[in-house]
């Protein structure tokens, strides 16, 4: 039998892989659930487990992991994983190649989405791509002239932490003035709640107040409401103000938008291409398309798979053009 | 006599050429005053001449010429160049191409100067950098795993026109809340000239408006003015938080930071660096060191003649180490 490659793409909630072959097929999709409380070796064999079934008896020659948390794909450690209980400094490669005898990289889980989306989505055929993916977050991944750019510690992409002034509303992780404290499902759910703690007139008075998310704001919107429609358009402007920066600083040929908060198109995708020019020079401005991602939630698992045949596999398989066929 | 390869640094004030031989010099410095109003023809003329100066009578084997203005060099096209009249979409390499009987490259001149500093300056021996030069405006080049990032279009590193918040100052070419609405030489003199207008208690008072420019702030500052040295902080932190966040995005191994504006070392490189870890996550922040330029006003030209070394020079002498003793 010939040697497979498995990506996956571990989230706080699953697990999922999916195998490689050298015929470039995504295929023997597998998904269990994430011991996300039980620490890193629970977790290691439950992604162990997923694999071998996903192999389903082939020899593996080599496995890819997309992680959500910063790490270093080089040295084989998470630095972090917020969703993940207990992983802190965990050497994820050394805990994974024990497991599977087999070699294994780790890459960031936006920056295998991003890989994913060049290689098998809307970005294919492009030499240099900049994906960025707002949900709860703003993540994102640089494609460099045909090249994956990790950055000198394996951290870069990181698109949601750049800066606005400095007093704005700050992000999660307690950046004053953070791109994700502006345009990020957390930051429309955020404004959600102040409006209504402001007294404004706004539909969403009727929510409960712990149950007032982007999906709530975005929902009111629909409706009309017009304090969520300009919450909306206010995460849309930021964003797009950052597309523009993006294109000056890194002049791309094209930007993917995936996540799902970008599913909202007419209230946040169209406000956020309007607001690009507000920085952006014309000529890289009108060289750049931006376009949604074209895998959705897939996107991670297949970047996962590309990664593995890229890392591992033989000329043959890793020049291979990975198909998307969920 | 061996082909030589001369590096020209056009400014709107001076053109400026140097040769590189196979021996690696930088060497037979010229500067001439460039005839800015006299439109591109003109300009051409005056650069052939330092050029063939700067050569000696040595046949010439290539030449490159940095450009203040966003410009192809691909298609070997200056789109448009603010400080020289009448430069809109010159097709530069053509036009020297036929004075000169030889190769001709065109950079933008921020670039040149990054790749300046990465060949022989500051960031000697780095694999990937980022360069920014801080005086009137604010540019920037990027040199990612050992070659220097035009971008697509020739236009990328344009670190002075990314965002702050939509309601922050503009720049000179009308971005709302651009960093170099904030933090240029251009921004710190403006707000130098509304504190006087809004009646605020500084030195500056005795300035004659309009002679307050960065420089004179500085200098309010040096004497102790409050409002003056909170200008300059605030730029700093402006410039800072940017850092962080390019760190976050690009996750180089070194930031080195040109221009006349950062000489005010107290004032404002040491501000900057202390606003940096606002954004900046910790891991890719620990690893990135941040310096001054090492060529200072010479690094555009040193670029020039090491870029027309990497483009036309033979295996031998493109891999020779430019040295720089102006």
């Amino acid at each position: 039998m010939k040697p497979c490659f498995v990506g996956v793409d571990l989230g706080g909630t699953n697990i999922r892989a999916a195998v490689a072959t050298s015929a470039s097929t995504f295929a023997n999709h597998v998904a269990e659930r994430t011991p996300a409380q039980d620490g890193a070796d629970a977790v290691c064999d439950a992604m162990a487990s997923a694999i071998l079934k996903a192999a389903d008896g082939a020899p593996l020659g080599g496995v890819a992991i997309g992680v959500p948390g910063p790490l270093s794909p080089e040295k084989g450690v998470v630095f972090a994983a917020p969703h993940l209980k207990g992983w802190t400094e965990v050497p994820l490669v050394k805990m994974m190649e024990d497991r599977l005898q087999c070699p294994v990289a780790i890459q960031n889980d936006a920056h295998l989405a991003g890989y994913g989306e060049w290689t098998a989505g809307a970005g294919k055929g492009v030499r240099t791509m900049v994906f960025i993916t707002i949900s709860t977050g703003v993540g994102g991944a640089l494609v460099l002239d045909g090249k994956l750019w990790s950055g000198v510690t394996g951290t870069a992409g990181e698109i949601g932490h750049t800066p606005l002034g400095p007093n704005d509303p700050p992000c999660a992780q307690g950046h004053p003035g953070c791109l994700e404290g502006s345009a990020s499902g957390t930051a429309i759910a955020r404004k959600g709640r102040e409006a209504v703690a402001n007294g404004m007139e706004t539909r969403l008075r009727n929510v409960p107040t712990d149950e007032i998310d982007a999906e709530a704001v975005e929902m009111a919107a629909r409706a009309g409401d017009a304090v969520s429609i300009q919450i909306y358009r206010d995460a849309a402007r930021a964003l797009g103000r950052m597309l523009g920066g993006i294109i000056n600083l890194i002049n791309p040929k094209l930007i993917v938008i995936g996540g799902g908060l970008i599913q909202a198109h007419e209230l946040i995708f169209q406000p956020m291409l309007d607001a690009v020019s507000e920085m952006a020079f014309a000529v890289p401005g009108k060289d750049t398309e931006i376009v949604i991602a074209g895998l959705g939630t897939d996107a991670g698992l297949v970047g996962a798979v590309a990664w593995a045949m890229h890392e591992f596999g033989s000329v043959e398989t890793s020049s291979a053009v990975v198909t998307h066929s969920s």
